[in-house]
């Protein structure tokens, strides 16, 4: 395998509230026939899609128990502390649940967690290690300028 | 927020056997500090890293049991049936479960699930649908060409 990933999808349990969250962040949706039970966002090279949790247990062939035992998060890296502050008091009026406020990580940077509606965790963290390139992307490594 | 995600942290419960199995995809992890609790690989323009439950939970301010509450796949296309099916053969020989075997799917296209030593939720899909990128890059409307 590759080292990439294509397709992020979370499970959502009300398709139509999680998208109003999604677009509340200024997302666009890519367009597609009315009706369809998915909503795609293209990111960087890859796609995130949010999709009704008991369809993705069912399509994974695992049971919807067995598809909500794994734990992952996500990060969005931004490039200043404020830009951390202003996004989770965004998300918040979005009715995110701010899990972690705004603070110095251990790590040196400044970081903060909130849960969407679907209890999925992001991170919105300030990383002065490690640069973004011109459209945001990030490596590990820092090597974007 | 713009529309991207930074980094994917899977939560795993043996970060050297989740490493193992990520390696052995033929992932190259990127280099650091020996002993460093976390173990990144770059992908494109974003970073998928291993970390271990617990921190996972404590760092995002959330109970490991909430924190292991949320359904999330995460997709790895593909350009042909064959590769779907050699894909599936291989993570099998590093322990994966395979949760649905390789075949037709409903929306046109061919793929296959399995859940990697942690119960993360792979799909492995070939969608004849939408082309990938020279190295792989994967958007939903197939632009990619």
């Amino acid at each position: 395998m590759d080292q990439r990933v294509s397709i992020i999808t979370l499970g959502v349990s009300d398709l139509q509230k999680a998208k109003a969250f999604y677009d509340g962040l200024g997302w666009k949706e890519v367009e597609q026939t009315a009706g369809e039970e998915i909503i795609a966002y293209d990111l960087h090279a890859m796609t995130l899609t949010l999709y009704p949790w008991d369809k993705l247990a069912e399509d994974a062939g695992v049971s919807s128990e067995r598809a909500g035992s794994s734990a992952i998060t996500l990060a969005y890296n931004v490039s200043s502390e404020s830009e951390v502050d202003e996004t989770i008091t965004h998300v918040k009026t979005l009715g995110a649940t701010i899990t972690k406020p705004p603070q110095k990580a251990f790590w040196g940077g400044y970081s903060a967690c909130f849960q969407d509606l679907d209890g999925h965790i992001w991170e919105v963290a300030c990383n002065p290690f490690s640069k973004l390139g011109p459209k945001g992307e990030f490596q590990w490594l820092g090597v974007n300028e």
